[in-house]
Formats: structure tokens, C-alpha cells, sequence
């Protein structure tokens, strides 16, 4: 074997006997009863505390993601928790894993789209956008962060925080071209296309300097609590064994009925 | 088949085209922008806002948890950034698969006991310690919530969070007798036994009346932000291959000595 | 730091440039195209590949553990991966989670149990069976392995495991043991209590030597297969988010009419 | 709502109270102690029983990818038990989430290029490879399913597989344009780009008629026993505490230093 060991390194916490010490602050003098835990989360992105503005901003947007009632996350953590009701964590964990490129990721994509577009060379908004928008119509690829089964004509999550940002500093350029986005592809397209919360989330990330490739790690802090919440309500007033016996019924009734049974 | 449905209902939250609602709060109008992320944790377990010495108590407790550096589980999410980049979810689901019973568990079992003794009938706290401590000790279990391989004489995170409770109106039964335990056991094995962070928050949450089975739950919460620090500084400054492959060489240098290779 | 280093071992597999050990068995030449992957599974868990008779035995109860049609794990499956459909590994992972101490948990109880028993002072099986039963009914707690929602009053995989078992010289004490479980619990609670399948499970996999600890690991190899299977149909044929959707609207039917929308 | 209810439907399996039916086979009589676990991997994904040679070569393909010993998946599995070692299925979940695009996801993406490019215009399949490594070079992108870091300059499962191919009847077209494909890369790249065993594997499996998008499957379901038995030798001979406890102590040592404790 002639593999160096190549050095391990991490800059994020350290203690000794009588001191915490994350990312520089001294975890119980300077950040337990001092900052809350979107400040907290805020800390982990950026290396740094946010600041008051950026606070009420930051935990707007966490506060946004963390509950959306029934959704096929947190039908998956009720049924997890209905087989394995000792290991809590196992059913939070299964919830967050359907965060994928369907639900969450979108936070990504906008925000990636954004950061790429922002900078362009072509730096009238309007145009940026009308090329975007064509670009994917021919394409047949779908925009991020557009568009709502349930909200329309406008998601009011996306409203609030347009205008929470608007009075904290933060409504710049990304914003402006996520909402030029929408303008010419509900034009384009001839029908509702309203920015989403993800959307939304996306540009005002972009405006505080969030990579776009934490986007989605916005949702997953969120969601954990917000799943928390369905396992103690499930516990409590049970539905996932319903749910699966009335399923299994359904989609098995065909074989039952040819057979006989 | 003569089963018949039961209804399936969930009160947490709803939405409507214009709408959102969660726990019986407006979400873009009464929450986002007017709680931190916090108070929005405490109302998912607690089913309403948090009072302000609450918010500050609370939010304490879960910024206490979000970062130790790194642990089983932080390194268990980096591996698997390593392994699936483009899953953000299923590093941060694996990290949370360990807060098992030998971590973040004893939140748990440290609030079950003290929901389960304070009230018992005698009502001398300080008998009701020596007796738990005894009985432990006789039948061979681990008390929860004391003892830290690193943090000693003291917890530093237990007298923040001890000093917050003293502050905000919650230091009562529950708390003394955690500390009773800490003194009582500390005396019958003769070494340092301090409350831990974890034993800490076990008192200051059966304070504020969360049930013990929602313990693990706020570790869950917590970690979750943690852990999405980590897979950030994975990304940027990797070390999980180096770690493995370091493994995987020592682990299996005597089955190579032995076959000459 | 005074920790001293301890050492990193592990005897499971090793690699050189042209050769892969796994447990002392060359990969490529001695297992690959000459062993069945139940095969492999016994090796990972036992250290030496099974008889011929082992062989058929522990495939059979692997078989048996493989596919249940719609269960909340398959289900599951199929409600992550409507939501991260490029993370494969996810579904199947958030469908494991749930095989916990209500479902496939009960393999490793009733081996266990067994296991603790066999070996009792009192060698009348009989007798131990009617102990263990009036210890169980005395306490409130569930016989693992007996019983089944739908099978009754036998559930034929535990029928067609104990016959292979017999066939092939497994059914000694353990098998006994469990069977006389199910006849004195019949006439304690005088209803159909059969041996169910992770009972026969249990009882065989103690015959066989595997120590009750690994009896959960036998569902859970088993079952990845299986999810992998309900990953490729909702692919095809999806019913994740019309079960999702029903779920959330009648879910929260009674708060749209109490607010009138 | 105007939301009409669309049907559930499930075709995998159904029970009644005395048969189980799996894909048209009833699981007692038909399945177990007939078919080896590698059998109804295949019936799983294909809707039916293997013929022999499909049975040795699935059998094999599978068994290749069971263990690869201390790996970051494996390192991950051992962690996790370590922290909540009652909840075994967690542990292997956790495992399971690294097989993503770095390591197992190489043949779904072989196999994919196969599927593309075999059926391509020019059927000629040397300038088929030729130009797919040519554009796969212009454009940087890496080829799947060559190359291996430790097996050079062959992969010996590759080898085995790509001869039980030959002798079962499967070592067609695709088996060759992966073939080819090597062999152009090694000549543009002037360096050992061997097929490795993901890329063997892709290419088997395309000669079998399974769709690309369950390659990773094949990995996800063989992985599953292969950490199990991690698991096993973990609770038996643990490594992972003090793996994880020098990593902490080397990644924060920086940080110590610094600050004179």
C-alpha cells in the first residue's frame, strides 16, 4: 500500500472538559438563551449569526417549510411509526427520505436556476426571463418554483415572504426575476403559474447569499420538526393501519374476485 | 371481507386555495415572520405558541442539541454524502438512524423516571433519589441523564440550562429531583456523576409538561440542522473516504499478512 | 489526551489487485455462479456455507419473508419514491424502517423465547409451554409467533416450514416448544392462536443455531427484495399519491366545513 | 373537491385465510422449498421464475455484490448499531442510503448507455464504442462501469461474470459493446480502464431484458445481506466507537491547539 493518509479536518465544534465551542461561539454563554434555532440553523449555512433582519427573514422561510399536513412525507412517517413505534427516529428519518426532486428539490432548482441567470451577460431581467421561459417550453422541461395544485392564483406563503423580504432588504434582483419568471410563463403558457413557497424560498435564499446547493437541507431542518409533530399526533389518534388496510383491500380486490375467493 | 372503516382525521393542519392553516393558526399571517423556528417546533409538540419565558427555555434546549461536532452520526452522514451527493435527504435521514437508545435516547429515559417518581408517594424528593439510585444500582442500570465521558466535574450546557429554568420560572420538582439523583449517585459510586445536557433537558421539559415519549423527539428535531452543517462542510471539505479507507486498511492488514499479499 | 488507540479488525472480506476474499471463500471462483444467494446469506450470518439441507430450509424461510403484497412498509416504498424518484435506495430504506417490534420484530421475541426455554431446568416441554403461557397471560403480554389477522386457523407457510423442517432433520426441541406454545395458548384464551410464520420462523432459525439477536436481520434481508419489487410496479403502475390524496382530504374534511370553505 | 378517486391496484400478491398468492404462485406450495432466494429476487422484478441459466447468472450477479467488506455503506451500518443498537433495521436502512450515483448507481447508468446505444443505427459496434468514448471525453463526463481502484488490471468478478455469461447463453451484444467500450477507453485514456463489476453486471443484466432503471436494485437488494452481516460481526467485535472517536480527535485537533487546551 503506498495510499498517504491524507489529513482529517473539520471546523465545526470542539470540547474540552468545561467548554462547547460551534463554529467559534462558546455554545452555552454565547448562543443557549440568546439565539433561536433558526438563528441556530442559520449559523450552520453561513459560518456566521444572522442579522436581526436576516433573522426574522431566515425563520420566516424555515417556518414556512415545516408543516403541510397530510403529505405523502408524513404518511410515511405515520405508517413507519405504526411498525417500529421504539425507534422515533426511524420514522422521522423515513419521512424526510421522499424529499426528493418532486416535493423539496424544487427549492434547489429555482434557486440554482436563479444563480445562474442573475449574473447573465444579457442583464435586462425581462428578457432573461422570456428567454428562460422559452428555453424550457422547448425543451418540455417543467420551471422550478412555479405553479400550485392547491393554491391559485397566488400561494399566499410566496405573497408573505415577497413581502416580508421587501421590508427586511432582501428584494433584489433574484427575486425580481423569479417573479418576472412567472409573468411570462403563466403569458406563455396562458394559464395560473403563481410563484410558489419554494419558489419564493428559493429567490430570497439567492438574496441571502444561500448556495443554491443547500436549497434542499432548508426543507430537510424544517420537516424534521414538522414530522415530530405527526408522530406524537399519531400516537395519540392513529390513522396509518387504517389507511394500509383499506389500500391493501382495494388494490387486491381484482385477484381475490378472479379467484374465487 | 366484514371489516368496516374507521375515520381517518388529522388536526394539525389544512389548506384552502387562499389559505393555509396550521394548528389553528393562519401560517403566512399569524406564524411566518412573527415566530422563530422554535416557538413553531414547541407548537407542533404542544399544540400552541410557547409564552415568552417558554420560547426562550425552549429554543435553549433544542440549540443545546443541534451541534456536537463530530459524532457517530455526523460521520454517518458524510459517508453518505460521500456515496449518494445528489440524496441530500438520505445523509441526513442516515445520521439521524443512530439517535438511538445509547445517545439521544436518554432524553427519554431521564424525563420517564422523573415523570414517573415525582409524583409517587413520597413526597421527600431526597428519599425518592436515594431509593431510584439504589434500586438502579442493585439491579445493574444505568441512571439517565448523568455522567459525560468529556464534560466533567460539570455539564457546562446543564447549568446554562439549569440557570435559563431558574430565570424563566421553571426550576421545580422536576428539576431537583435530577439534581438529587446527580448528588445521591454521585455519593453511592464514590465518582463524578454530573447531570448531562440530555438529563438536563429531561427535567426542564417534564417542567414545561412534555411527555416523556416526546423526548427523543426534540434531539430528532434538533440534530437534523446539525446535520445538514455537516453535509455542507462535506461537500467543501471532504474527509469521509480518507476516514474509510484508513479503516479498511488496518481492519483488514492481518488477513493480508497472513496470505502473503 | 491520554485515550489510547485500540485496534480496528474486521474478518468479514478483504481485496488484493486480482482477488476477493469473502470470508475465507474466494469470491469469484468459489461462491459466484456455484452458491444461491440464500446461500450467501448464510454465509454472512454463520461464518461456513450450509448443508444441502440448510441450504433448502434457510431459502425457504427467506422465500417466505420475501413479498406480502401491500403492507405499511410497501407502502411506504411506494410514497417515497412518488417523492424522490431518482433515489431508489431511499424507498427501499424508508420501507425497512418500519419492521420493527409490531411486525417482523416478533421473529426475533419468539426466538428468544425459545431460546431462553429449551434450555429450562423443568425438561417436560409441555409443562414449560404451560408456564410460559400463564407467565405471559399473568403480565398482559402478546405470545410472539402466534396468531395472524388473516390466517386461520393455520397460516400455511408455517405448515410448509415445519413439514421442510421435519424433511430435512430440523424439527427438534425448539420447533416442539413453539408448537405446544400455540396449543396451550389456544386452550388458555380458547381462540385460534396458530403458529404464524415468524413464529415458525423463530423456532426453525433456533434449530438451526442462528442466535435469536439476528432473527429480525432474516426479515429485513428478505424484505429489501421484496420493496425493490413494489419500487418497479409503482414505477409502472402508480397508486402512491391517489392513496395520498384521499388520505389528506377526508383526513381534513371536518376542519374545511367547520370553517366553511 | 371535484377530485375524482382514481383506482388502487396491485398486481405482487394477495392472501387469503389459507393461501398467499405471490405473482401468480402460491408461496407455500409453489415457492418455498422450490425456488433459492435469487429465484424470487428474479420473479420480484421480472413476473416470473427464472429459467436454470437465468438462475445460476442472476444467482451470481447478485452474490457478487453481497459484501465488499469495510466500505463507506458498511462503516455507516456499524455506526449506526453502535448508537441504537435495538433497532437493527435502522442500521441497515442507514447502510443502504450510500448506494447512490458514486458507488452502485454505475450500473443503472451502464446499463442505460447499453440499452441506449445497442439498438443505435450503426450497428457496427466498434464505432459505436469509439464514439461514445469520444464523446464521453469531449464532453468530461466519466464512463460507467469502467475502472476500479483496486482491481487492476482486471476486475476478477468481471471476468467470472462475463465467462458464466458465455457459457449460459447471455453474452451478446451488449456484453461486447461493454467490451468494446473498455478497450476504446484504455486506448484514448492510454491507461487500465478495465470493465469493472458494476459494468459487468449492466451489461449481463441488459442481455436479460431488466430495464435499466432497476440496475440499482440489483445492488440495493444483495447489499441488504451483506449488512446485516456488518451488523452481526459489529455487536460481536466492535470497531466503530473507536473509529469514530479518532476521527474526532485528529478532525478537531486544529482547533485545540489553537486555543491552548
Amino acid at each position: 500500500m503506498t495510499r498517504k493518509n491524507k489529513p482529517l479536518r473539520s471546523d465545526i465544534a470542539w470540547s474540552s472538559p468545561d467548554a462547547i465551542t460551534v463554529k467559534g461561539f462558546d455554545l452555552p454563554d454565547e448562543l443557549m438563551g440568546k439565539v433561536n434555532l433558526g438563528d441556530m440553523a442559520f449559523l450552520e449555512l453561513m459560518d456566521r449569526l444572522p442579522t436581526e433582519s436576516e433573522s426574522v427573514l431566515f425563520n420566516a422561510m424555515l417556518v414556512s417549510l415545516v408543516e403541510h399536513g397530510i403529505t405523502p412525507s408524513s404518511l410515511v412517517t405515520r405508517l413507519t411509526v405504526a411498525g417500529a413505534p421504539e425507534a422515533l427516529q426511524g420514522a422521522v428519518a423515513a419521512g424526510l427520505l421522499g424529499l426528493g426532486s418532486v416535493f423539496v428539490g424544487s427549492i434547489e432548482d429555482a434557486a440554482r436556476l436563479l444563480q445562474a441567470e442573475v449574473g447573465a451577460v444579457d442583464n435586462d431581467l425581462r428578457s432573461v426571463a422570456a428567454r428562460v421561459v422559452s428555453d424550457y417550453r422547448a425543451s418540455g422541461r417543467i420551471l422550478p418554483g412555479l405553479g400550485h395544485p392547491v393554491h391559485k392564483p397566488v400561494d399566499p406563503r410566496s405573497l408573505r415572504l415577497f413581502e416580508l423580504a421587501a421590508r427586511h432588504g432582501f428584494s433584489g434582483r433574484y427575486v425580481e426575476l423569479m417573479r418576472l419568471l412567472s409573468e411570462e410563463a403563466e403569458r406563455s403558457y396562458g394559464r395560473s403559474l403563481p410563484v410558489n413557497a419554494t419558489g419564493a424560498i428559493g429567490a430570497i435564499a439567492s438574496e441571502m447569499g444561500i448556495p443554491w446547493q443547500v436549497g434542499r437541507g432548508l426543507g430537510i431542518m424544517a420537516r424534521a420538526i414538522g414530522l415530530v409533530g405527526h408522530v406524537v399526533e399519531e400516537l395519540r389518534n392513529p390513522m396509518a393501519l387504517e389507511v394500509w388496510q383499506r389500500t391493501e383491500e382495494e388494490a387486491t380486490a381484482h385477484l381475490r374476485h378472479t379467484s374465487g375467493n
